[in-house]
């Protein structure tokens, strides 16, 4: 392609609400625009990118075996409300009813429909196992959409959904699936690390995570020191803290906290610190209050918590709080409430404690010398001390020491079970004809956030640095003047590398050297050549990295194979 | 790929609410299934296909010098409102609000959006023209869906936009695009008529429609005898009809009709033919009404009404209608309303009938022996005879006799102007300095409908023939029996098939050879290859195309070249 012929629009300042590089970058390359809030138009070069993302992630989809289908992104919701999803996702799924008054909703995942599609057409084990994927249209009514197409409204998913007869099967399914994303990110260019993972809303016994470590990234993996563990910060399970030496601290003493709530506000009131606080929450299960318990200086983990409690859990709501505790909100504390809940769950690192400030369950009033097993029970039917919270700097698992690390999730694999097969009647007949669920996994990936995550991982103050397979253009040539020989050699030049299979782009614009320049480095294509009437005089062009300070001089006659090679050299690093 | 590995579920029954033989045999060769009215998931097989006639579109469009973009499908309803299109489009725009009370639009196609983006980055004459596709989803909430994927709610278009700077270069890109929807679909083995067409809705000074005739489709095709005009039904132009010889008729003669309202019940109470009635309708305009008549047996078109009215018109409610006529809907006539109307449009075919039957404009009366130019004005200020009513059998057009022919439109090319331009103020400064609104075009192609079209004009009682270029395979292999001989010889030109580049489907099912015969016939893959282990015994296989009755033997020797051979002439009889 020619860049004087292209929709390229570069932009030198920064957008406003773009907040993270990959955004900025997606703006200022060109790549795309905002429509609205989380919605976004991919510009010709922006898609020139996604489509080869989507080339690679069907071709490795096709060889593990998996097919493709497309399945209708409007869906009734009759659907969802089968498999109890349409209230999971509350207000993030958008839903219309159409002229006919029947609802529907605009899927942000497609479990429901496909199950739905393979009950009617599976009866036998001898179907089993098949995998069918899609790539389409998706969307979610973020709250708060931000940081680009990283959490946008709309977006582009791949889905893939097995059909096994049973766990062994699934097993194998998803091991496939795990294989082909190695290879699907390897061929992207991105540096993935995979941990364990929880499986949120969509349900199922395993699942794990790929995710591309970057500074701004929205997750956080944790992983051992030794490398022996990782997964995910919803996942992340950590060693019980060491039990503090017992401390002679007299009774239960409360304290007037007029007005004070949150635990940084009633530290400095107290004259405490976090980690000597006693938060308590209260959750619901259906009609069932459950009390959980954590250091003040930790966050909870809800995914955790529902483990533990072995059931479904959300946070009670105001009036839930006020009658259990008799107090405002931000007052409540275990003393004197095992017997008014049906479950206390505490988190190891309470149980740990000493003693502690915690709420008096009296509004405006919290007590300290609160000590664990003395005035509220950390045994008993209906006490559990688990791990319920997220890992910190300084937690160990294993004995290891845990590290940190920010990441964007880029894909995650899960073995679902029966959860959708049985809700849906998705059903087949064994060998001895006897009728059994489906049992399922799913695996996604989300196509945009390669595209982000590549450019978060690989961009410096100029601009973008793409991996050559996902590059909206292999090779740019740059034609400095206006020079004849300049632009013969650069049209000759061109077209030898279009011939020979190369993806290149052509910058015949009528700009100055510095400005060609300066638009090279941010549209980030991998190898640049430069062609200039002083080198020329030599016989030489100029041939550079993009990922490399350094450029180097090549003989005129040997420019089109040297970029041939470097083009290979760079696609050999991502081969699989 | 082999067919016991993949998910093509056939039917052999008819399905129930399937009408025609495209939308049955996309149902029974498990192209795809149903999720609910209007919305059909692709399986594999199906995608296959969509997937080739998506490739096809995409190499054509790039090659034409379109550039692919992706626009949100979801996009605010205020794009939609500074063109006025919501309203155009009511009902059949799915609308949601979002959790920030927000109204969106499922977009059923994208003017608004794509010029939104433009108008922030055009400037100068400099950056003219370009072109900018997409390929994508897209939603109309249809009153009735119908013919399978021919009136569905959720479909695939190919939607282009060109922005140019003056009509002059909107006529090189509407012929760029006319060339590339040519190429399409011979590409894709579809026998295309052009014709010229209305711009409905979408607006804008010209238009061409790419129509498959076929005896199914949902429009209608309208050609002069001997090839020089085509148009379709809602353009088509007709002559004027024969003055009638004047008659002696006598005065306005009432007739009691008491309850007598349609055309057909008034011709049986009053004896009389509809060719012999004017009907009589009431449009409105803003606040001014307008009478239209046209002979009882003739169609108004609202296209040609509203051209000849030159501004936009809609059918007046029952209110207006009372009001005008002072009586019940149904008995309204021209005598004495000319002066009650701002414009009386008549077609042609009333001013030329000597004398009819119309309404009286009093409840339950009609009246007889009613002369065009003695009882309502042929001329005056606000009376215009033109052509208003859809061509009809025995028409003529400059002359020319005009045939009828059913077909299926996939493509039409619409010449924009500055509709969208200017309402959403997209502008360049042009050499001078001067600032222009940018003319536009806009160019679409119904990708699921051209599956379909190819369906209906290749089909036969057994199932699909398809055309070689958007067949799901190209080959499919018919090993009968289990024999090892014929195991191994089928797996031997598969492999070979393959290696070669023929895309090619191993029919390996432990099935009887009826069977599998069968659903080859069904599925319409272009060639059959069968190895049977009689003719093996012969050193022979046998090759058969789907489109023609007979086979042929072939030695086992010469199958894959022969096979080869056969597609590339297949292919090349859609080269273009």
């Amino acid at each position: 392609m020619r860049y004087s012929q292209m929709f390229i629009p570069t932009v030198k300042q920064i957008p406003a609400d773009a907040e993270i590089p990959s955004h900025q970058l997606m703006i200022r390359a060109g790549l795309m625009r905002k429509l609205a809030s989380g919605m976004y138009t991919y510009l010709p070069l922006g898609l020139r990118s996604l489509n080869k993302v989507i080339n690679i992630v069907r071709e490795e989809m096709n060889r593990s075996g998996a097919q493709e289908i497309l399945v209708p992104s409007v869906q009734p919701v009759d659907l969802w409300q089968k498999s109890g999803r349409d209230l999971d996702y509350g207000e993030t799924m958008a839903r219309f009813t159409d002229r006919h008054g029947r609802e529907n909703v605009l899927s942000p995942t497609a479990e429901e429909a496909v199950t739905y599609m393979a009950a009617n057409e599976i009866s036998s084990y001898k179907q089993l196992p098949f995998n069918l994927y899609q790539i389409s249209f998706k969307f979610r009514d973020e709250f708060r959409p931000r940081f680009g197409v990283l959490r946008s409204k709309e977006f582009i998913m791949k889905d893939a959904y097995s059909f096994n007869a049973d766990e062994k099967s699934l097993d194998e399914s998803y091991k496939e699936m795990y294989n082909a994303y190695c290879r699907i990110f390897k061929r992207c260019g991105l540096d993935y690390v995979t941990v364990q993972a929880e499986s949120g809303e969509i349900g199922g016994s395993g699942s794990h995570q790929f995710t591309i470590p970057c500074e701004n990234g929205e997750d956080v993996i944790v992983q051992a020191e030794d490398g022996s563990y990782s997964a995910n910060l919803e996942k992340a399970a950590v060693d019980p803290l060491p039990k503090q030496p017992a401390a002679d601290v007299g009774e239960i003493e409360q304290v007037h906290t007029p007005g004070v709530g949150s635990i940084e506000a009633v530290c400095e009131f107290m004259k405490t610190k976090p980690e000597q606080m006693i938060k308590t929450l209260v959750y619901k299960s259906g009609g069932d209050k459950i009390l959980v318990l954590i250091r003040g200086d930790h966050d909870v983990n809800e995914e955790k918590i529902g483990l533990a409690a072995d059931r479904n859990i959300e946070l009670a709501d105001e009036g839930t709080i006020k009658e259990l505790t008799g107090a405002e909100v931000g007052f409540a504390g275990p003393v004197g409430l095992a017997d008014k809940v049906s479950q206390i769950i505490i988190d190891h690192g309470v149980a740990a404690m000493s003693s502690g400030v915690t709420g008096a369950n009296k509004t405006d009033y919290h007590i300290r010398n609160v000590v664990p097993g003395r005035d509220f029970p950390l045994e008993g039917e209906n006490v559990k001390i688990a791990d319920i919270r997220n890992a910190v700097e300084g937690d160990t698992y294993n004995g290891k020491k845990l590290l940190f690390r920010r990441g964007i999730e880029v894909g995650q694999v899960f073995k679902l079970g029966k959860k959708y097969s049985s809700k849906l009647g998705c059903k087949f007949l064994d060998e001895n004809g006897k009728e059994h669920f489906c049992t399922m996994g799913c695996y996604g990936i989300g196509i945009n956030r390669v595209i982000a995550s590549a450019i978060e991982a690989g961009n410096d103050k100029d601009g973008i640095i793409w991996p050559v397979s996902i590059a909206p253009f292999e090779v740019i040539i740059t034609a400095v003047g206006d020079d004849d020989k300049v632009v013969s050699t650069s049209e000759k030049i061109y077209n030898e590398l279009n011939q020979r299979g190369i993806d290149v782009l052509l910058d015949d614009r009528d700009e100055r050297g510095g400005v060609k320049f300066k638009d090279a480095d941010l549209l980030g294509i991998p190898l640049r050549i430069t062609i200039g009437k002083k080198s020329l005089a030599n016989g030489n062009v100029e041939v550079k990295l993009r990922r490399e300070k350094k450029s180097e001089n090549i003989s005129l006659e040997a420019a089109a194979d040297k970029a041939v090679d470097i083009i290979k050299r760079l696609k050999n690093e991502l081969r699989v």
